[in-house]
């Protein structure tokens, strides 16, 4: 008998209320039922957005709402300042040039944050940005990013910024129209509690009247399309009904629970994910940690992937490992979506049993009995 | 945001497999499916009981079948002995005496197991004893009776042997025809992973004989009406359906684990509780452990029933308090059925931080880390 316990940073597990809902025999988009829905969907994701702008939603994954993001704002020539930290900043930055769209990176050390001020001086520097793109939560390095500060810089250019907080949306905090972020991107399988299969964007006005100017080509990401749809609660194209169900549950548990203790419980559960890694003898790999998502080091002699496999074949939890350069080198643990204090002990007592089987000199329950003290200590927003 | 967690002995979690299955659409009990998915679970119900003989099944909770024991193989001014130790013995005296059977108690004290011994005296001592009732896993004190050596007792009798294995099958080992067990009831909500609604019942020849002389009034109880449609794979009152669906899945997968293996994880769940809790300094109330539930006595100083209550509101772990004589002083964690090292782990870690939360001097993560230990030292049985 092995129990499953997904506890990665996405796909995140599913309330079950939202699955048994998702399970309802299917019904037509174009009916008034449908309507209501979506109508309740907007609003709630208005809501997690922090915005009173329009939120587009698509059948996609995330990327597809990136690459919407970047065809419909921007045009071929146009140049942009990208933040390269991991492998999300570089997304953004290989869809800017598959059209033709020219890329001035940021590059930043993996694990690091980017320095705002670097982003002053880039668009000083550089005249004409047409858009700065950044990663509110950097999955792969689990680094935060500070919008806010990013955002009072860029919006005293004519620059856009655009930020994929796709792991990051109810996780980590993101102001969108308060700290003037234009496209805000995410994802239903990350702090939405949803299946992966859809995707949101929220338009400021500025991004709105760039669009106007943009000439890339688009058809199903067409945000205009969307727009005009949205006016008339409605999809140009088939929406994914069953996800759109699971999304609409798991928005009202998100209302009802608020997204200030939304945020609390992510942020405290973070507190003791860290204080639990590092009283394992362990480092931290984020110099910027995010509270969707924290990265600890593997230890000296001790191999990676065989560690994240033993995690997963032996003790059936299902943790992430490093991607690119960082692979066998981090191991990921989320504290994400539907997320609670025993999946969090849950994951730290996986990491240690592990270590200990694979014989590396880690003190077995120091870890655990760390957040325990972490998660006593907050008590008032403990799940 | 809080998930609720079922740690209880009884009713246990689903597997979703199970639950899956049971959301298909109904379908009618006279066809050859059903009788198809009736002979499966027949062979799987022999196969957790460990018998070659028949098991009815009951659409009835554990008492229901229990009842059935009773009127089933006795009559009105039989005399039998029964062993008290709990609730559930206590049970099997209030069904015989409600029924004009006159009951021999040998009462033993809550958290002792009755020496197999006093029942053989006592069957010398009373001429003509028609059964002998006991509980293999008297819940409600988490204590494990030795029904191999008692079976070895009553077998040199005229005496049934009916045993309540509603806890215990699956947890804890029960060789009924091994250990020549007549009756043994069994319930779904427990080792058999399937929601609460069925009852089970493996007869021994010896039982079928009893049955013959007994003059109790049973009509829905009635084994012989049961075990004549039993015989057509078929039920004589309508039998619910999608409960059988859950157990037809459930029984799949104890198969495909192996009863021994299944045996092996809940023995290895049970010592690591075991050590969690002395290592938290508290004591085990049972003096002989059962695998099916353990339970601790609630320390000098701290009100029990507020402590559950802390468990269950603040941590959303569901675990159970003591029953009668025994609320407010034990608190029980079950490892049973679809239970692994992680619900474990969490029940360990909620009576640590709920103690810690209560103002008792407990030194928070102690238990987990010992549990943890454990759990690593056997890591053949590895959930």
């Amino acid at each position: 008998m092995r129990k499953k316990r997904l506890i990665a940073p996405g796909p995140t597990p599913v309330p079950p209320e939202s699955l048994l809902a998702m399970a309802r025999p299917a019904f037509h988009h174009r009916t008034s039922a449908f309507k209501q829905m979506f109508r309740e969907i907007n609003d709630g994701l208005e809501y997690a957005f922090q915005t009173d702008n329009p939120v587009l939603t698509f059948a996609s994954s995330g990327t597809g709402a990136m690459e919407g993001a970047v065809v419909n704002t921007l045009s071929s020539g146009d140049t942009v300042l990208v933040v390269r930290g991991g492998k999300f900043g570089e997304r953004w930055a290989e869809l800017c040039q598959s059209y033709g769209v020219r890329v001035v990176p940021i590059d930043v050390e993996w694990g690091e944050a980017v320095r705002p001020e670097r982003i002053a001086e880039e668009l000083r520097k550089n005249g004409g940005i047409r858009a700065v793109l950044a990663t509110l939560c950097e999955t792969s390095t689990a680094v935060l990013t500070d919008i806010a500060t990013i955002g009072g810089i860029v919006r005293e250019t004519e620059a856009l910024l655009i930020v994929d907080a796709i792991s990051g949306l109810c996780a980590d905090d993101l102001r969108t129209d308060e700290w003037g972020v234009d496209v805000a991107v995410a994802g239903s399988q990350k702090g939405l509690m949803t299946p992966p299969g859809l995707a949101f964007v929220a338009l400021s006005d500025r991004a709105r009247n760039a669009m106007t100017r943009s000439t890339l080509p688009k058809y199903y990401f067409s945000f205009g399309k969307a727009l005009e749809s949205l006016e008339k609660i409605d999809t140009p194209f088939t929406p994914a009904v069953p996800l759109l169900v699971g999304l609409s549950r798991s928005l009202s548990m998100l209302r009802e629970e608020t997204l200030e203790r939304v945020l609390g419980r992510h942020a405290r559960l973070a507190r003791a994910a860290r204080v639990g890694i590092e009283s394992m003898g362990l480092e931290l790999f984020s110099k910027s940690p995010a509270n969707t998502v924290t990265a600890l080091k593997v230890p000296e002699g001790v191999d990676g992937v065989r560690l994240l496999g033993t995690i997963e074949e032996d003790f059936g939890v299902t943790l992430a490992g490093g991607q690119e350069q960082l692979k066998g080198k981090i191991i990921r643990i989320a504290h994400l979506g539907y997320c609670d204090d025993f999946d969090l002990l849950s994951a730290l007592a996986s990491v240690e049993m592990a270590l200990k089987k694979l014989g590396y000199p880690v003190e077995v329950g120091a870890g655990v009995a760390a957040a325990e003290h972490v998660l006593l200590e907050d008590p008032t927003v403990a799940s």
